[in-house]
Formats: C-alpha cells, sequence, structure tokens
C-alpha cells in the first residue's frame, strides 16, 4: 500500500498541533489514511480540525472513523456543526452511527438536519434492527425505459454528483418498481441515440428492505456484484447496497461466529474499546455454565471413588481421556459451524455428515488409541512398577475407552450443530467448551463402565 | 432475493434432459442462478449444456461454478472445448482455476490457449501463491493526462468491451507508471473538453503485486473501494483487483482461523468435497500432538498418586479445575486471536491486553471459585459423608486452586497469540485445544500443590 504511513512532516505538525496546516496535508491524503493520521488527537483537537476542513471534505473523513470515534467527536462538536457533519454524510454510513446512539441523542441529532435529509434518516432508522433496510443508502440514481443514451449521460451530468455510485443504474417504472438494472459499462459502449429499453436485458437480482443482513452477504457472495438493488414487498426500488458495507457485516458475523465458538457471548464492540465490565459479563456468562456443567464431572467421579480407591492408578489417565474426548470435539464442531456458516453444509446433510464422521472418529480414535497403548506398554516394561503387574488390562482399557471417547466426541460434536439450527438457534453456540463439558461428563462414564468390565476380578 | 429459487418449469427441463430448451432459459437468468440450477446435473451433462451455450455465456457462467465443479467439467469437455471456455473467462478466476489443477493438467490447457491469453495466464501464474498478483486482472482500462473527458470516453467505447471494470479509469504516463485513479463518475460529470490533468487529484492508493492477499483484504476493509490498482516494483501499473474476490479471500481467512482455532490444520477445501482421507489427515495431526502433550497430565497424577491414594477424594475435581482452566483459556484466545485478525489488536498493545486479562482472570475466577466452594460446603452439609470432616479445608483448596487456574488460563490464552505473531508464526495456531492442553498440565501442578499446602498435616 502507499501512502500507509504518516509523512515526518505530518508528524511534526500533529506533535505541534499546528492546526491549518495539518487541514492542508490531510486534505490531500487519501480520507482513510488522514483518519488514521487523527488518531492521536483529542475528541476536541479532532472537532478543531474538523471545523477548517470543508464540510463535504469533513464529512467524507468522518465517515471512515470507527463508530466509537465518530460518537466521541460529535460529543466534542457544537449541535450545530454535529448537524451539518451528519448532513453531507452518506446516509448508510449515518444509519449506522444513529444507531448506536442513545435514542434521545440520536432524536436531538435528527431534529437538527435539514428537513429534506431528517425524512430519509426517519425512514432508514424504520427498517429493523439487522435488517437490510439500515444498510441501504437512498443516493440511487433511476433512469426510464424510453430515454435514450444520450438523455441518461444528459440526467447523469445534472443529478449524479450526489449519488453514492454511478456504476449502475436502475430502470423503473411510472410506479417506481424496479425493471432492470444497467451497468454504466453498457451505457457507455452504446451509440448514444440508442434506447434504454434496447440495451437491458431483464435479468436482474434485488433484496428485500426488511430481509437479514445475512441474506445480503449471501446474495453478494453468490453474485459477484459491487451493488444490488433494494425493493420493497410491492417491488418498488428503496434503496441501493454497496459492497463495502457487506463486507462489514460479514466480517462482524465471522467475530460473532468466533466467539461463540470460544465459548463466550459475542461482544459487540472491539476488544480494546469494550468496557472491562462488558468485556467480564459476556464472558462470565457461559464460563459459568460451563462450570455447572462440569459439576457433573464431580459427582461422577464420586460415583466412581469405590474404583479410584480400589485402583488409584485409573485416576491417572482421567485427563488424557477426557481432553481427547474434548479435543475431537472441539474439532468437529468447529467444523461444522463454519461450513454451515457459509453454506457448504446445510441441514439435509446431517446424515452424509454423520457418516463421515463416524468413520473419522473410529479412525482418529483408533490412532490415539493404539499411541495410548504404546505409552503404556513401553512404560510397563521400562519402569515394571509403573502400573503394576495388571498392566496389560490397563493399557486395554485406557484403549478402549479412548476409542469410545473420541467418536462420541467426534459425533456429539459434529451433530449438536445440526440440532441447534433445526431448534432454530444458532448453531455456534455449540461452541467448542461446550462440546468440551459435554464430552467430559459422559467421557467419565464410558471410561469407567469399560473399566468395570476389563478390571473386574483383577483390580477392581 | 429474487429468481433464487428454479421454477416449476425449469425443473421440469432439467428431469426430462431437455438441453435445448434448458438453454434457453437459463440464458436469461442471472449466472449465479442457472449454475445452481445446474447442479443437478452430471459433469457429462453440463458439458453438453455447456456445448450449446455462446461461449461468452459459457465462459461468464462457468466463472460463477465452484471451483471443484469447474474442475470436473473441465475433464468431461475435450481440450479444445475447455480452451475455448478458459480463453474467454477474466483472468483472475482463471487463475484460481488453474493454480488448484495438478501442473500437468494446467500445462496442458494454457498450450491450448490462444497466444494472447497464455501469455496473461503464463503471468499471472508466475506471482507466488497467496500473492495479489494471483487475485489480479489485466483487463483495467488506462488512459492519459493529457486526454480530454471525449477522447477518454471514444476511448473508453473503443477498448472498453472487455475490460472487467469501467467504474475506474487509471492514468499512467509514458513508462505505464500509475499516477492517479479517475472514478467514472468523475468523467461522466465534466464537461468534455476538460482535460484529465484537471480532473484528478492525486489521491490514490495502490497495492504491489507480490504482497500478500491479506494486505489486499486490510486495504479494502480500509478504504472502501470496489476496485483498486495493483503495481509492481517500479510502480508500473500491472493489474487490478476487485472486490468481489477480496471477499472470497476474506471469507477464506475467517475459514482457516477457525479451523485452526478449532485445533486442526486448515482444509482448504469445501467440507463436503474433500475426502475422508485428506480430512482426517487434517485432524488427526493436531489431535496427535495434543494426545502427545495431554500425556504430560499422566506423568503429572503419577507423581501425585501419593497424595490421591491418602485422599482419593482430590481425584473428584480433577476434571472441574483443568476443565474451568482449559475454557478460560479458551475464551482468551480465541477472542485475541480473531482481534488480532480484523487489526483491533496489534503486537504493540500486548502490555494493555495483559493488564486486561489479568484482571478478567481474577474476576472470573474469583466468581468460579465462590461457586466452587459454595457447591462443597452445601454437599458437605446435606451428606455429611461427601468429603469427610475436612471439607473446609478441601472447598479451600479447590477454591484456591480455581482461582490460580483460571487466573492462568486466561493469561497464557492471551499471551500465546501475542508470543506466536512475535516469532513470526499464525496466533491462530494457538487454538482453543492448544491452550487447553497446556493449562490442563500446569493446572494439575497448580491443584496439587495448593492440596499440598494446605492439607498437611490432615489428609496428607
Amino acid at each position: 500500500m502507499e501512502n500507509n504511513h504518516i509523512s515526518p512532516s505530518l508528524a511534526k505538525l500533529l506533535t505541534e498541533r499546528n492546526f491549518v496546516e495539518m487541514k492542508a496535508e490531510l486534505s490531500v491524503m487519501p480520507p482513510a489514511d488522514a483518519v488514521e493520521a487523527m488518531e492521536e488527537l483529542s475528541p476536541v483537537e479532532q472537532a478543531v480540525l474538523f471545523r477548517l476542513l470543508p464540510t463535504d471534505k469533513a464529512a467524507e473523513m468522518f465517515e471512515y472513523l470507527p463508530l466509537e470515534s465518530q460518537e466521541k467527536l460529535l460529543h466534542a462538536m457544537g449541535n450545530e456543526e454535529a448537524a451539518k457533519i451528519l448532513d453531507a454524510m452518506a446516509p448508510d454510513d449515518r444509519t449506522a452511527l444513529l444507531e448506536e446512539l442513545p435514542t434521545h441523542v440520536c432524536a436531538r441529532l435528527v431534529d437538527c438536519l435539514s428537513p429534506k435529509e431528517r425524512l430519509v434518516a426517519l425512514k432508514l432508522l424504520d427498517y429493523p434492527e439487522d435488517s437490510i433496510g439500515r444498510l441501504m443508502t437512498s443516493e440511487f440514481l433511476s433512469i426510464r425505459d424510453s430515454w435514450t443514451v444520450s438523455q441518461v449521460l444528459e440526467h447523469i451530468r445534472n443529478f449524479g454528483s450526489d449519488r453514492e455510485t454511478l456504476n449502475v443504474l436502475y430502470v423503473v417504472d411510472r410506479g417506481g418498481r424496479l425493471l432492470d438494472d444497467v451497468r454504466i459499462r453498457e451505457i457507455l459502449l452504446c451509440p448514444l441515440d440508442k434506447k434504454v429499453s434496447e440495451l437491458r436485458d431483464g435479468i436482474f437480482t434485488a433484496l428485500h428492505a426488511t430481509d437479514d443482513q445475512e441474506t445480503a452477504v449471501d446474495a453478494f457472495r453468490k453474485y459477484d456484484r459491487t451493488v444490488l438493488p433494494v425493493v420493497d414487498r410491492h417491488g418498488g426500488l428503496v434503496g441501493i447496497v454497496t459492497v463495502d458495507d457487506v463486507l462489514d457485516v460479514a466480517e462482524q458475523e465471522a467475530t460473532e461466529d468466533i466467539q461463540k465458538i470460544g465459548g463466550m457471548e459475542q461482544l459487540d464492540e472491539p476488544y480494546m474499546d469494550i468496557s472491562l465490565g462488558l468485556l467480564i459479563r459476556k464472558r462470565a456468562t457461559w464460563l459459568i455454565v460451563l462450570f455447572l456443567g462440569e459439576m457433573l464431572t464431580a459427582t461422577a467421579m464420586a460415583h466412581y471413588e469405590g474404583s479410584i480407591s480400589k485402583a488409584v492408578v485409573l485416576a491417572m489417565f482421567v485427563p488424557l481421556i477426557i481432553s481427547s474426548g474434548g479435543n475431537s470435539g472441539s474439532q468437529a464442531a468447529t467444523l461444522i459451524i463454519r461450513a454451515m456458516a457459509i453454506g457448504e453444509v446445510r441441514l439435509k446433510d446431517w446424515w452424509r455428515v454423520m457418516h463421515r464422521e463416524i468413520l473419522s472418529g473410529l479412525t482418529l480414535g483408533l490412532i490415539l488409541a493404539a499411541i495410548g497403548m504404546l505409552r503404556i506398554s513401553l512404560w510397563s516394561m521400562l519402569f515394571p512398577d509403573a502400573y503394576g503387574e495388571h498392566w496389560p488390562l490397563i493399557a486395554l482399557t485406557v484403549g478402549i475407552s479412548l476409542l469410545g471417547v473420541v467418536l462420541w466426541g467426534t459425533l456429539s460434536g459434529s451433530m449438536l450443530p445440526f440440532l441447534l439450527k433445526r431448534l432454530g438457534l444458532d448453531p455456534a453456540t455449540s461452541s467448542a467448551p461446550f462440546v468440551a463439558t459435554l464430552v467430559d461428563v459422559t467421557g467419565l462414564i464410558i471410561y469407567f463402565a469399560v473399566a468395570g468390565v476389563i478390571l473386574q476380578g483383577t483390580l477392581l
């Protein structure tokens, strides 16, 4: 990347808090880089700088700030100044900011907007949270079937300047119903007297404003477009969604899944920005649930106290056996959760997945069982006292338990996401620690049951 | 989404294998949907259908097929036919396919390409794997400073038809050095006699062809663009990268991270397509490594065999204690790995993170310790025989151990990703199971050390 670090001269201006010269330097940088350079200024200093910039440039740079910094900066600005920037912002970026603010702050700022922008802002905020409507901008350019290419170009010159994109134009009928999308390339490559109706192919894909944002991610993934139109229930064109916002949604989704897989609630805020109290709360809930579940291991162990006191050697392999089950379960669960999230595995595939996972579990279990038995045998030959005279039986107990536990871990780890999805829950909730806890308890039961059978009459 | 399911009439044609009518229906659908409808045909049948389609349409639809299906379809086609489609494909999509094929198949197909496309294909394949060069297409449109807007429009009409995008044009000098990017909107909104040099602002961001693809993902995330230019070492414009390919890379990266967090090697292929043998191999490696690490628990337990045989009650809490450490470690590790992947946390933040994680670990540890001690006290009051007369000491042992283990789990889980990154390794390798295993062994040592101190003279 070019320009991705702060030049020495700019660094000097920043240290000197020379706002006038700073403004000049920042104006000729890509806005994303300018914003990065401003990071070390305080919100109040940023507000001073923004006051010096022309509104357009200020709004453009403002859009590149992280949401948290936008919030802080708005606080540092006066109401009037904040409204000026909000007025000039792209409607989709503005919605993203407004929905983060406390309700009364949001209401006050919306009141300060110009009448036209206020209408737009209220309309977008009216869509349900996490719906495509909240991602949308209304700044698209629509054209009519009867126009010629030269009329379209004329229309662009007159009304194109404040539109989010001119890369795709939208053909609508008198009632505002979306008929087709036409890429600017098709307009540019055509003779000037050709009519729009002759250009268009009638092939288009539209999103629905009230659908979940995940639908938008799937659609962009599938159709490889940079912008998609959004329609209401009646097919009327109400806005467009651009791919940059969708990249953010996709990233956010992956982050949430990863956090759930790690065994916590999704944070909803960047790690470095979230308050320590909230961070701990998001983690404590699941940790407590898992701890309560894990308490069943103490109950199970108490149940087998007799066996352990007769054969203390059994206790030695408890961590090894339950963790092997937990590890294979974590593997299977994360694998299936991610495959589901990106559409590689669907609900109806559960049977095929189970088939594969049984075979995987058996193979993996046999491998670990072999290593475990080898280890016990070797140790017993090197140190005859290690596991006593009945070491072949102990080796067999550990081996069979490992096979059973790994198979069970793999199977429950892979099937749990299906079960959760079938119940309408988020498959990612079957986190690695959740599966591990489940398998810990059952793993103990498997182990001591196997020991009960094999060591009956010798150690037990 | 509109059109996202197969119409009854198309379903009928598919069942009847009526290829001629099918071709007519598929031609008027968005290519992504057409390709989805074709999924139920065999590769040989798909080849028949592709033969009926005009080459342009065939190549367009072909680009939307998953890589695995593209491979199968190429096998089912004749060499000549395959070359015709590869010739018409976008260079970036073609590279993605060719790099997946066995070397000899790739070489044979490249030989069949037209001389011009062969050159392009070989040049792109010459860039290192996972470099931006492999994502790039050379079909950009470059313009010159001295041209007027009307000359630019003329140039577009003459040379624009086979370019990947006309949304952004690139200003280069005589030597092909990139001077600026100009969005088509700026061209369209300007008087026809204005010169390119008057339009441009000199603000642009370029990627480097040999940089890692992750750099491209970061740049698109930061600059919110739909397309970015790629330059060579000398600043010469060599290609462009479009955001759709970057969305795929970002998704692929998230998938790899999730799989590593789950404790396995990245699969590199969709779950349902990967062969069972390879699937098991990718999982077995890490499972075996973890198992070998976990064997240390058996060694540790053997070391404490004397304590256990004196106080069997200690064995009962082993699973509870080590799993609490594992769970808190998994949480911390996944949290930090993801925050690093999306740039929220950088290496230099390790000190601040450690500070936060110590506080989190202490709080979480205190919570679990309190619950654990409460549980033991309650049980001892309800069932006086449960843990014997010394239950307050046991409760204290378990409580202190839980605090220590959770603190240690949180700390090592959060610091391990930093350590790995510092060593130039992938932070995601510090998977949840890896941290859990590490914490299991140390957790046992903490537990028995605490027991040794507190129970000295009573139970031990």
